[in-house]
């Protein structure tokens, strides 16, 4: 299994049990979530990469990992992801490169699963 | 070994060998960790509960994994947990999603290593 | 002007500036910001309780503010407070003590508050 | 003095005393955090967008000022910042509305310079 | 009155405080925090150099301020802080610039006052 | 191969890959972020010791093994490191803990390593 895959069905399988608890707050802030990216004033291209930013600098991998997901589906190319991952760690710091690594590793894994496709 | 016994043996292993190096300040930080969770004018369970959300917001998995197990011995039940888990993603935001899905399944560990003893 | 009712006009006014812009999911998460320390499984003021540690081992003041308001409200006395910000201070460290400063000047200020109505 | 030009002194002059220092490793991050936000593949006004909602998840109202007038000189609009702030919420959680609170005042300030201009 | 001498009277005033409220983990935790930067393997003047490096990166301004403050009575001199700032810039990125601001000013009033004892 | 053979042959292959990618600003902050731990004022292994700290308050696994490296190589001795593992743990708070155990089996590797050099 790539580690593409195993990140998306460890993800929706711990959700599909988190939602099963019928947490009211719990099940409106995984549902809003899901409308912040919605193409509005700014497209969903534009709010993933802020997404994907904000995941970088409060280094939070596995929400870098979505949104790089996200934004490549939506178009985003190497060149603008590396900017974004500039914008990052200037704001961030040297603390960002780690996590600066996975994403650019994940990036990898997320090109060559869409070639084999 | 299941996660939890694996979670436990290396946090005691490390414990061990930190304690042995005799820094007076970190051994005596370590006491006064554990005084920290003791019942008083609160009860010893929702101290458990306050270090468990202070533990999500950070994002510190090892922490939510700690007071998890310790909420879980003096009572603290899965209803009571998603809404410990609520307030934890509200004051923190998306970036403590990741951290509250590895939460709930140490917490399924938990209940399954319950049964089983 | 006390610094209570200076809190509170301030907070009153930018909110409404904020939701008068429609944005629907800033307008959502401040309604579901307000939903999630309701009374449920546990207290209200366990949920105060869990915001205000929450807000003060991530070091934001005026929400340590306004937990604070909220929780006096629902009965939290000064014992209790102690214990809270103890735990927040043992999670989150002497960064945390200077707003462990403000958050007391401020709980002093709310009794007095409650004193001369 | 209007706070936008107050804030605009403070930070220049107090950037001048430190870059007499001439300590080259922060004249050189001084210097490579203005060309961050470059046009390049990314435009200068989504790169300040990206160093907004950088800036408001990490909680630095200063930062999240000089991105708000960067953003303002390069064309934001009011509906686009309030979708930024709304990532910035969502990604950061609660902790991040005094802060939006405090852009949104700040912003009104920039918004009414600009008349008077 | 200067703003070393306003922030040192507020800083005691609430210790005062809150040690007079005897919650037992925050008095001992008080305690240990002030026996951390005692001369040890590294000296006190090193202690106070990580102290500060720590609080700088944490973005807690009175935290740098009372390692400000502890530093140059130990003999840092304005070099040497200029080489932790960078440090602290690297590491924590451009977010800690508006926290460097407000150090170096500090730093001036605690040489001003120097002088005129 | 030995964890500290894995950490730096992962480290070396990404940081060429994000080289390679040719983006200005990622490649000066990386060239910038060597530069800051050079000899001046201040000397090599105490600037490492601030890399350490500042990484272990903000949590950086991968950071604080890079200055562990590092500093052994500049002569850190483990009484040291432990009074710099004492400033991060009570400047940054219990969260720290899991990251100074983590930090502790690594520089026993690094210990181990040495000896069969």
């Amino acid at each position: 299994m790539s580690s593409v895959t195993e990140f998306n069905s460890y993800r929706e399988k711990m959700n599909e049990k988190i939602l099963a608890e019928d947490n009211l707050v719990i099940k409106r802030f995984f549902n809003l979530d899901q409308h912040t990216y919605a193409d509005g004033a700014l497209s969903a291209k534009t709010k993933e990469m802020l997404g994907l930013v904000a995941s970088l600098v409060l280094r939070c991998d596995d929400c870098v990992k979505y949104h790089l997901q996200q934004g490549k589906a939506l178009g985003l190319n190497t060149e603008e992801l590396f900017e974004i991952l500039a914008v990052g760690n200037i704001v961030g710091g040297s603390i960002c490169i780690p996590h600066t690594r996975r994403a650019v590793a994940f990036w990898e894994e997320l090109s060559e699963e869409n070639k084999s496709e």
